[in-house]
């Protein structure tokens, strides 16, 4: 089945394996008349591009950008815009004896069960690199929606025992960071503690999470494509992310009504809430607040301790990974998380653009 | 925007309001050939049925299902099979006020900034009613999942501060308390402390979960239709969903590699895992283990409570809802959970049908 | 497979079998705040009902509708729109023979072959009836494009020999004679053409042309959800349709290229062309020009003829069709085309709506 | 809006413009195992490259394919097969004037009032390079096809006045002669009738028949994905169609029923029907019986005669088009038309493989 493909009108299609020629996406959908440039698109890819620092995989990748198609004279034309990115440094040796033997914690074994066969190389299709076409989209997305005045701020809230304090909390930080956090003090515990999980070749947890402002109420579309189901699709399709919690998440089981609904007050213009455990979506509608998205990220499954597993010839073995691996996702999967959210509000806003008649007649009339 | 189709190739349509004619679905894509009857439909959805105990809104419908299309001598046939249920108890009355005034934490506010008008009685399209549809076509869907050897155990996880103790859990109480609870004694003393909460006018969070057994390793599509992706979706899409969690969901924030990998072991012939921190699926594609989900659901928004919040004309206002509410949401959702679960992995199945070209020869060759 | 469902944005489900209990519609994403009355889907329905005259089937139906949900206080709402008709006058018992007896020119041994079971009555889902839901929807689709300026005009052009002139063309003609066609004088000549054939226990072909009128440039998605492109699968999806035709259509082949470019013309302000070869449509895109669609109806296969054909348990056997048919498809598929020409037209208008990032602008900005 | 994508489970995605950088298409969900390679697409590429005799364009592309992803080992992985070509020989100055300038037949005016800005150059998404992506999808769809025992026959039918002798008809001609078609003597009257259309600085229209052999009945997804109506928009969205056909066509408008239905006949196992006017195709279900689908082909828009239009600031201006143009579509897309039969049917069997319960029970079981 196809399953590449996200997206409605804003529609986009991934392709690429990790030891491949390349990895691309194609987005469809794109309004004309957007000032686009390969500049633009490389900003976001330098945010996950490997070799960084002391803690992520030494794979030496430029990951440069090109645009093949759908911008002309430095203007989107509505046409499918194609991007690439080539492979450069493809240590492809070093995954030789994966082509018989399964990953504890990766997808190796389900894979073969599905195809009957696999890309070995560094994961193939599952493994991190297949982001580069997410963010490449999340790109453009992003581009789109600032113009209508809604940003993102996204962010490492956890490392595995610990987290951000709010109190300390500065978005300026966030870049500043091997860790992507906004809480230098935090990031500073960060680095003794991965320090630490590598030293005992191990690695760690984490989470990510996103803030849209400017989202304007409204957006969402009952009731299967409603805005938190979409994000939550989005969010749970990035590999290694095992939960997606909206505003308050697993918080509101121990909650009661009267602490969790959010009042509603006006200065007799605009609606506005008192608070926001709802995370600015309720009944799957943008209700004009900020939204809050929050990703949990398993630790990565690539550890250089000796496993247990078994080959794909069905014997039991012992397994030490070689190559080159992240001990932690969380901080490389920020600009992830922000890319699969700008992709779905924007593709969500444009479906919504004629939930009124009114706004056909904007439009046609 | 038509947000209201979800699937594929199994594909249901679900429509109807609170308080207008009826509600319903149809299922577009059931496969020919399974015996079906109105019994199957009336028992899944008997089990959302309002008015069966202290718990529940008393709101007295029958909720009698009626098949209009795409079965024949009791057989399905492959055309899409329309289900109804038509409304009966309407206290439409209740909600006269609530055409002016928008309820905190429901989705009214968010209803007319999109469409500019809603049909507020009950809540409209966003009431729990709507999930009629959902339970209709997942009974469907578990159905032919039976046939497949694949089956479901959905219960109540947590109410507020209690929790089932998985070391009580006991399947085959899960049908005799009023909570869908696997634990006798933790249904007991939700009994208690659900009299608590309704004496003070109030309401509390839960949390469900469902897990699948029997399911074939090799289920979900990469990279936006994984199998927890689409499955995030149709849980966040349920009403009042806040979180959504696959195995051991938030907890892998605080894990190391080494504790939450899951050892591969065989016998030679099948391939099993030690330990299942996964929940069953990996790089979105099923591993064969039992599939575990669980979703967080808010408290009831609407309480006896008098609240803050402002007018569909933009003033402040204090507001006392009426009608006829459950002081929780989670023990009527199990079933929904469950349902949408089956509808998910159906589809999914059909989906990857013909993931190998070896396959299309075994039907077609 | 889901096949009954159509358009992207105006999505339409249709469902119901020829003599089961009922057939109906769910009509998703029709933008809110459109007056809506059952009145309005009964004109069209009574467009396609049968038992108005001697050259229709004498099944006499009411055809009467329902709307069950999406519309409140007379205005639609955003959320979807179920409709459904109920069966009637149901001789079932004509169709005994036929549960072991494909019918030649009907889809009864296709549907065997598909599903292994079918519902033999009447043509079950392949029946004309099934357009029901077809129009019930195009009734919609219809009513919000007349808001934008956008009218159709659809008649029956050819009946076996008998063509209409376009010299005698009079659309205030069509809704006077039974075959809807815009000349009186090819009309009555074609009344004895029709009662020859039904003499003779025959039926004969037909053609269906609809033009559309105020279609603003630019609707139609390239490359493959062209305006020509969606409207050949939505025309060519109704039953007996052999072939669609855009503008001047097969006559193309003759002609040459100084023939048949439409030279483009302005006033200065508004672009049109000195001719119509193209029929409103050029790159898939609507050009502002008069749209003109024609369907090639094959002869009603239901004949009172003996026929050569093969049982179920394939033996050669001799089969002579009771039940109530129609001579001649194109009168009564008339309202049909219309409607799957508004259905689609509207789709890609609300589809396109975002095409420049400037509407987005004036949407949300 | 998206419309890039064509097909369900079979998804091919395609971009690219007449005169970018390059063009590609993105081909998702093809089963695992197939074994592919450079040399299988090229070949289909090959019968739609320019330059190779005096009818076709100039423009000198060797039209070299690359296979950037989803192929390992020479097998497909069911991972996105992404292909890529890259333009060569452009004569951007060509199109220089056509900036300002709307050619008669052309989409420019409709690109310009879709998107309010368009790549000129050579007619940039909208040019017949476009076909590029379709046709190295259909090699793919080809190929898996084959391996199932279905074969194309594809073919110039009319060029003008002239038309294929079915008398003649020998399909080892089609290699031999400019124009692939199966009547050498019609094929050499072509070739002396085009060199007067050419003289004459003008273009001619011309059809192409499918037909396809060893297609299992049952193939089809009532009601409005069916077999013809999906190809009828596969071939309509291919650019200069006009018309579609299946079967005998426009033809049948004037026949009787009597003369129109094919009897079914059986040798006591397979069923066979008498006659085949249908084209192989009852109720929107393949039947066993070859398909025929034919396509009316415009002639090109591009002459070199000067003719009347207007510009992009709205005045009106005489237009003489330089560049490089075939005189004729039709033998070109042949090649085209059989790559969207076979993506359109290879797709309809993957979504169909699941129609009933016992297939998935073969699969699954």
């Amino acid at each position: 089945m196809a399953g590449s493909s996200f997206g409605t009108l804003f529609k986009i299609t991934t392709w690429g394996e990790s030891h491949g020629a390349a990895l691309g996406v194609t987005v469809d959908g794109c309004p004309a008349g957007v000032p686009l440039s390969a500049e633009d698109i490389q900003a976001f890819l330098d945010r996950r591009k490997p070799g960084q620092n002391a803690f992520t995989t030494k794979r030496n990748e430029s990951d440069t950008v090109e645009i093949l198609s759908g911008v002309f004279d430095g203007i989107t034309t509505g046409t499918p815009i194609s991007m690439l990115v080539k492979n450069e440094d493809q240590h492809s040796k070093d995954y030789g004896n994966l082509a018989e033997t399964y990953r504890p914690g990766h997808a190796d074994f389900c894979y073969d069960e599905k195809y009957g066969t696999r890309d070995y190389r560094g994961g193939g299709r599952s493994s991190g690199r297949e982001t580069i076409g997410r963010v490449a989209a999340g790109a453009i997305a992003s581009k789109v929606l600032k113009m209508l005045g809604i940003s993102f701020t996204a962010y490492t809230k956890s490392i595995g025992e610990l987290s951000v304090d709010y109190k300390n909390f500065d978005a300026s930080e966030i870049m500043k960071n091997a860790f992507y956090m906004p809480d230098a003090d935090c990031a500073a515990k960060a680095e003794k503690y991965l320090e630490l999980i590598m030293s005992e070749r191990d690695s760690v947890g984490s989470s990510v999470e996103c803030i849209v402002r400017g989202l304007p109420a409204g957006i969402g579309e009952p009731v299967f494509d409603k805005l938190d189901a979409k994000l939550a699709q989005a969010i749970m399709s990035i590999g290694a992310v095992k939960a997606v919690e909206i505003g308050d998440g697993i918080d509101v089981v121990k909650k009661k009504g009267s602490e969790n609904n959010d009042p509603f007050t006006t200065n007799g213009d605009t609606v506005t809430k008192l608070s926001n455990h709802a995370g600015g979506i309720l009944g799957g509608i943008s209700d004009g607040a900020d939204l809050l998205i929050r990703a949990s990220f398993k630790p990565t499954p690539s550890i250089y301790r000796e496993q247990q597993t078994v080959t794909k010839s069905h014997e039991n073995t012992m397994l030490e990974i070689k190559g080159r691996h992240d001990p932690i996702i969380g901080p490389r999967a920020v600009v992830v998380v922000e890319s699969m959210c700008a992709v779905t509000i924007l593709d969500l806003m444009m479906c919504g653009a004629t939930s009124r008649v009114d706004n056909l007649k904007k439009i046609y009339g």
